[in-house]
């Protein structure tokens, strides 16, 4: 069995790439909540919603996120009534946040939704919140903090990023089911989708205990860089990456991962730095990693897990 | 200055029809809310919304009720994935209500959302709930006890009526502007819609006081008889006042508000009943009543203004 960690879409696509690889009983993904929040009294969880899109088959390719041929209309009629149009809610899309905030409401837990969400999309893999608590990732900025939907949506990822915070982190333990895979004796490895480290990863290694589990880990873990070319396949992580002063590069996502990690997938435009990451201890499979289409991501899928199954664990240490 | 009594879409059409005969400053609408409930944690008020879309010109003409050009993803995606997808919802009016939930969740009252959402809506009228308590519609029937939705939208009004119970009705107070008009000295007339007397007028006349003040009004008060020819221009009035043992005719609604109302307006293909309701003490009014086009609201407003104002007030003692 394999456990992935995942944001939003660069998770959605490896899962589901990996999906097309292992059966539902031989993968699990944790994914990120630390995005997620009330608007409009709904409750959001974007990452969650991406992942399970992918996985249903019925995402957007191209946007990403969201649902194919999704329409627009609810907002359209909120745009007109001048309620707040900033966050994009399509009118299929609805369907999942009123279920969802529907379920909490009456106490279930997020990870109880979201395998009824999931048999309700027939997805079969097993989609968990990192936690059933509630935390927030708190964007620092120059322009002050900031909830990260206030940061990535409304202003566009624009304010120049100073630290993150995940809010909740302190009291929050993992869900039972990523406590679960983390103990189970079927583990074979840990797979860190190419998402944005410090917004999507980070929090799923902020709760309780998952930090130090992964330091200890007595199966193999593998991440797969989400820097291609010095540059973010998808949104703000090179810009946060030398915001912060970091390596905006695969070997800043290394050294970003060392200690964490085993091994690291990267881009064959970023082969020469193999030397560099492998310095650190980590060691590297260099392949195309841009998923573009259904067959990169299985290729990918498959060229990760078979990494995973090969290196050492601890080969870190 | 008239007050016109209101539930959903009589209701709505007459408030057209009034509000191009008298300036915003001379009509508000009391609506309605003993039909209001909760769904998918939703704060959902069917007959203010239907009124709202009445005096905005955004209303779906042929069905009466929700909004025009209005689409179903939402319900769609819905009823895909299991969802409660027995009261419909569309994309445009889910605007609506997740506006009016995110406001009441923080604690604006119904009437200060409904005069925001009247607002942002374009409605210069004023359109008023009944009282910003919560009071609900309960439907006792051979089948047992049924909310009011229930019984009219799952149920399909099938189950056989045997009365009817205001829940909340003790402690609802009338809305702020509600007993404001009441007592208002510029008040010349009180117009009920043609509106279901018992599921739509009656939860209104509940509240504490408001049917003391109809019977002891010193303004005149008309009601236009929702009966034509002993059937309901819509919905279960008929059926309902059969069920109950009623007359089901213009009669049993004159009998319905006697005491209530000093006029009565009654279709022409009811005028043989004439007499039968002049002896009740209640003057009449033949008129065609059934509004089809925008000129037959306008039509009949003006003919029940015209009616309100000669009539002499109490003229029922």
């Amino acid at each position: 069995m394999f456990m992935a960690l995942a944001g939003g879409v660069g998770g959605g696509k490896l899962a589901q790439g990996l999906a097309t690889q292992l059966a539902p009983d031989r993968l699990m993904i944790v994914v990120n909540t630390g995005d997620d929040f009330v608007h409009l009294s709904m409750n959001i969880s974007p990452d969650l919603d991406t992942v399970m899109y992918w996985l249903s088959g019925l995402n957007d390719f191209e946007r990403g996120w969201g649902r194919a041929g999704e329409t627009w209309n609810f907002m359209a009629a909120l745009h007109e009534i001048g309620g707040p149009a900033w966050f994009n809610l399509g009118d299929k899309d609805l369907a999942i946040h009123v279920v969802r905030t529907e379920m909490l409401a009456r106490r279930t837990s997020l990870s109880a939704v979201t395998h009824a969400l999931c048999r309700m999309l027939g997805v079969g893999h097993k989609v968990i919140p990192m936690t059933d608590a509630t935390l927030r990732t708190i964007v620092h900025t120059t322009d002050g903090e900031m909830p990260f939907q206030e940061y990535f949506v409304r202003r566009r990822c624009t304010p120049v990023v100073t630290g993150l915070t995940f809010e909740g982190s302190g009291d929050a333990k993992p869900a039972p089911d990523f406590l679960a895979g983390m103990t189970d004796e079927a583990l074979r490895g840990i797979i860190i989708c190419p998402s944005n480290p410090l917004l999507s990863i980070d929090p799923i290694l902020s709760i309780g205990g998952a930090r130090e589990w992964l330091l200890k880990r007595c199966v193999p873990a593998v991440a797969v860089s989400p820097i291609v070319g010095g540059q973010a396949i998808k949104g703000p992580a090179a810009k946060i990456f030398s915001e912060l002063g970091r390596n905006v590069s695969v070997v800043g996502i290394a050294e970003h991962y060392r200690g964490l990690i085993d091994g690291l997938v990267i881009d064959t435009v970023d082969a020469a730095l193999r030397p560099e990451i492998e310095a650190l201890g980590i060691k590297v499979d260099v392949t195309p990693s841009v998923m573009r289409t259904a067959q990169d991501r299985a290729t990918l899928a498959a060229r990760v897990i078979d990494f995973a199954s090969k290196i050492p664990a601890g080969s870190h240490a």
